[in-house]
């Protein structure tokens, strides 16, 4: 029975190309490397967790996080919140840390201006908006006018009080449940976790309210986070993020949207913003 | 800033019904008890995980767990696998426990007549069904003469290979991610973790491929798996869930889609099937 599960995914036999078909297929040029400048490295004792910032979209908050981590603000810093099929949140639970020159309230970025963004349109219905697709590599929806980012798993958010402007970007939180979607354009989506999301999702749940740790001992320590050019190229972690503007990421939602490997009875024939893959890999 | 994430969830001030204010108002005849015959009690070393069987949707299934659970079959086996934003697993990874008097092949029990079947639709785009909502507690999905249940977070399949009937539930998952709706109509679904899915939830990832533990010293152990009528009333775990065909859970699917709250910027107005929650509580 063990094989049961392995035939689930990677369909025996099989027929036109599948994911890994079309990932083989790939061309160097469908590949595009993190920016060292908007990528984060949040260090953990279970190791590295890499993180896309996305400036084209929230460029005040990804300017003033990286003027945290420019200040070494979050190092030391803990998690302390893990909600489970919700997020885990980081920050400093005693509010004690300075935030130097950094901003203090920042705007919500939580929409841009459609007109002239790479939108990658997907044929989708979706529950929460009527056009969904991917911009630059990210879960997105839009109207006519505007583009927004979609809360789907491993994207990342800055916390925020009532006030629309009472968020900066110190406290942080990642998707690590099902698409909590009616928060899309209601709170500041920041990044997406593209390597180590696993060391995130497991952290013990929190067994107060909302998943926060009830004990200061349960929380979860951050070595730091650091500005990945900041970081000695030796020791920097290279990725690579398939780009969704090209005819290979096409390919590789209908090999997701039609899955023809013989295990399947009902091929879905159709396929959800939040379920299709974001590859990523180590740069060859 | 710790108030902003409560703020995210509760609301700071409040206007028509929460949530919270819906479940305040709900009669004693809104919630039913599980019925000890149709429960699962699953005992890891971190506690136990309870699971409500869907007799009415995969009776020869449920049938065939129940009589594993018997004969104690499940006792000593482990979870061998943890995919991340995906399942967890368990069964016999050596294949040596004899299945005894329980079928080694079962037809797979994908759909079940519509007509006459209580389900509560819900007013919800979907990505892969036409019509959404709940039947007997449990999310699903319907065409004309159709039904069947949906793979949100929580729920529980018994694993197959490529022949349709080769499945027999020795071997199940339970989605710990964004919902695998893709499987829906591929795989029999058995029924849903009602408590305790945060014991599973945070599962170290297996590192093998499809998140299977590369060494048997990495697995999991299950201590054992029992039908709750078999294990005695004082040491049971005795739950209400909210009935999905009551005006009570309309008000509830409500208070998600329209969120009031003062927190909401943009409240979306729409909801998705796996994000409705289906609340349980202990019997009063």
């Amino acid at each position: 029975m063990l094989l049961a599960f392995v035939a689930l995914l990677t369909g025996a036999g099989a027929a036109p190309p599948t994911m890994a078909d079309v990932l083989a297929a790939a061309k160097p040029s469908d590949w595009r490397a993190l920016d060292p400048e908007n990528t984060l490295y949040l260090e953990l004792t279970a190791g590295r967790v890499v993180i896309e910032l996305a400036p084209g979209i929230a460029p005040r908050h990804v300017a003033n996080i990286k003027t945290l981590a420019r200040q070494s603000y979050f190092d030391g810093l803990v998690f302390m919140r893990s909600q489970d099929n919700y997020v885990v949140q980081w920050g400093d639970p005693d509010g004690k840390k300075t935030m130097g020159t950094a901003h203090k309230r920042l705007p919500a970025e939580l929409t841009v201006a459609a007109a002239g963004q790479p939108f990658t349109r997907l044929e989708a219905r979706d529950a929460y908006a009527h056009l969904v697709g991917f911009l630059a590599g990210f879960p997105a929806a839009r109207d006519t006018a505007h583009l927004w980012l979609a809360h789907c798993y491993g994207m990342v958010g800055a916390g925020r009080d009532d006030a629309a402007d009472s968020g900066n970007g110190s406290e942080l939180y990642v998707v690590i449940g099902h698409a909590p979607r009616h928060l899309d354009r209601n709170v500041t989506l920041v990044g997406r976790v593209v390597k180590g999301i696993e060391i995130l999702s497991v952290l013990p749940r929190g067994t107060g309210a909302l998943g926060f740790y009830e004990k200061p001992e349960h929380h979860v320590p951050i070595a730091s986070i650091k500005v990945a050019a900041d970081v000695p190229e030796a020791t920097r972690t290279h990725l690579e993020i398939l780009r969704t503007d090209t005819a290979t990421f096409t390919a590789l939602v209908e090999s997701r949207r039609h899955r023809r490997e013989s295990w399947f009875l009902h091929p879905a024939g159709n396929i959800e913003l939040c379920n299709v893959p974001l590859p990523v890999r180590a740069r060859p």
